[in-house]
């Protein structure tokens, strides 16, 4: 399968709308005073299993043939990708076997064992994850869907930012976050298929700024991986690369002082539940103010799953 | 003035709508799963000042004459009326002066200041709220602006149910909170006009019952004022028991414990931010499922301005 085009993005659309929110538009007056500019948020915290992975992971199970799925779908997942995961194979009547770092947070390996996904634990290094997934599909003949380096995938995750330019005209600028590069690529794909005059703009953790050297380097980074945007540490990949180095146009770093700052002003001004990843390229557009000032931006709120503890500790420290 | 008609509160909608938003309805499969029947969520939180608030301040300042409204306006309250009113005064160009209990929270303090609101403090009794805005109107010629006891206030409000009518049909039961019992009065008179077949129950803390009180008693009873519901602690009116006694089915009252599960299960499921208060009617639900087992729901989510660490604190301990 080549790069995901513009019939590609659109049959991905039609194919999952009937498995996932049509997720609302959302605006805030006392945000865009404070960033000085117009943001149209698209919410998708409020997308089913609470993040736009649903969208991606959906795509994949429902692209595969019928034989492919009996045997069931796995994938090795910090999060989000494990509960869309095992979401749409129970949607499907398939299995799902999920490998997560034993440090993933409690509140998304409950939601991976509310659709009843099998969880194999290992350590939290890309290795351990890599190689404890290659035992479980070995030993079960199921169809790898990888989080982020997939079209399926990659198509699936630009829906998001289809229906917000559906939605809303003449956008100046969009941001999503960047970890592993699924969400951006997407993002990209949709904007130059969709709203071509719109500039692409990727935001991302200081502690895990992989993307924003692999954008000077001309190569995919390792991520060092330090940062409380637990979504967005991994490295790019060899499928969305090549779409982000093409279509974004600059990746900005943020630190994670600026990250809790923005998910309080989020939380405080917007009543919604927000987890650090998401709120990255807030923080982008409230760190780099001259940049934006006055223009209509759009920005992919791309999830909520966050333990309240964990969210009480970080705005309190 | 009588107690608003159909024509009244239709006035008010009217009058209110270009400053105030239309909320969205939410649902949520995993609530309605939780509590076994189908709930729609009237979202308040997302209103104008983080509550329906914003509806019954707005009708009544744009209810004065101008003479009566260049004198500014003035009123006692805990916190979401007191945004409210400082907000609509500062719309229309006027002033507000505002008595609150100094053991308000601090977020609605900044929030009031944020509209030019001039806060008087007082003792958190209502004989000290009473007295302090006495002398304040005296000294200003302000227009008091009841929080609850006041037929504009009492019209406002009910526009929060009315749009939910005229969103979400067949709606078999709606539930509000109570506190002073403007919200509630304003629901029952919408249900009365533009759904009749649907029940009306209030909702309400133990450690504040007096609404169930008063409802058996047949007069108004004093609250005790003892729950973490800090919006509902005050006790009825004379212009909002007459409303609730004919219209209101019963009082289902619900412990702290009961909120705090309740605010637990709307933060993590629906991504939402809304204060104790606000879950009172889900907790109600959550108490009561048989009663409301597969039925259609309505429930009025009446604000979101909570302190985030008092919040997490309540949820996390």
């Amino acid at each position: 399968m080549p790069i995901p085009d513009r019939t590609t993005i659109e049959a991905a659309h039609e194919r999952i709308k009937p498995y996932i929110h049509h997720t609302p538009v959302m605006t805030s007056a006392g945000v865009d005073e404070a960033a000085g500019c117009h943001i149209f948020f698209k919410c998708e915290n409020f997308q089913k299993i609470g993040a736009f992975k649903a969208r991606g992971a959906m795509n994949a199970v429902l692209s595969l043939s019928d034989a492919e799925r009996a045997k069931g779908v796995g994938t090795h997942s910090s999060g989000n990708h494990a509960q869309a995961l095992a979401r749409a194979a129970k949607i499907m009547g398939t299995k799902s076997y999920i490998v997560m770092p034993r440090t993933a947070p409690e509140v998304k390996k409950r939601g991976v064992r509310g659709f009843d996904g099998e969880i194999f634990e290992c350590e939290p290094t890309l290795a351990a994850r890599e190689s404890t997934l290659a035992e479980v599909v070995k030993k079960t003949g199921a169809a790898e869907i990888h989080p982020f380096n997939n079209y399926e995938v990659i198509a699936g995750q630009a829906t998001a930012a289809k229906e917000l330019f559906e939605e809303v005209n003449d956008i100046d600028v969009i941001i999503a976050p960047v970890g592993g590069g699924g969400l951006l690529s997407g993002t990209a794909l949709a904007t130059k298929y969709f709203s071509p005059k719109t500039t692409v703009i990727a935001a991302e953790p200081e502690g895990a700024d992989d993307a924003f050297r692999s954008m000077q380097s001309g190569k995919i980074e390792p991520s060092q991986s330090n940062s409380i945007a637990d979504g967005l540490l991994t490295s790019l990949g060899d499928k969305t690369f090549p779409i982000i180095r093409e279509n974004v146009k600059e990746v900005i770093t943020v630190s994670d002082a600026e990250i809790v700052s923005a998910m309080r002003l989020v939380w405080e001004r917007m009543k919604i539940v927000v987890e650090p990843s998401c709120v990255v390229p807030l923080a982008a557009v409230l760190k780099s103010k001259a940049k934006f000032a006055g223009k209509r931006v759009g920005i992919i709120l791309s999830g909520g799953n966050v333990d309240l503890e964990r969210a009480l500790k970080l705005m309190t420290e």
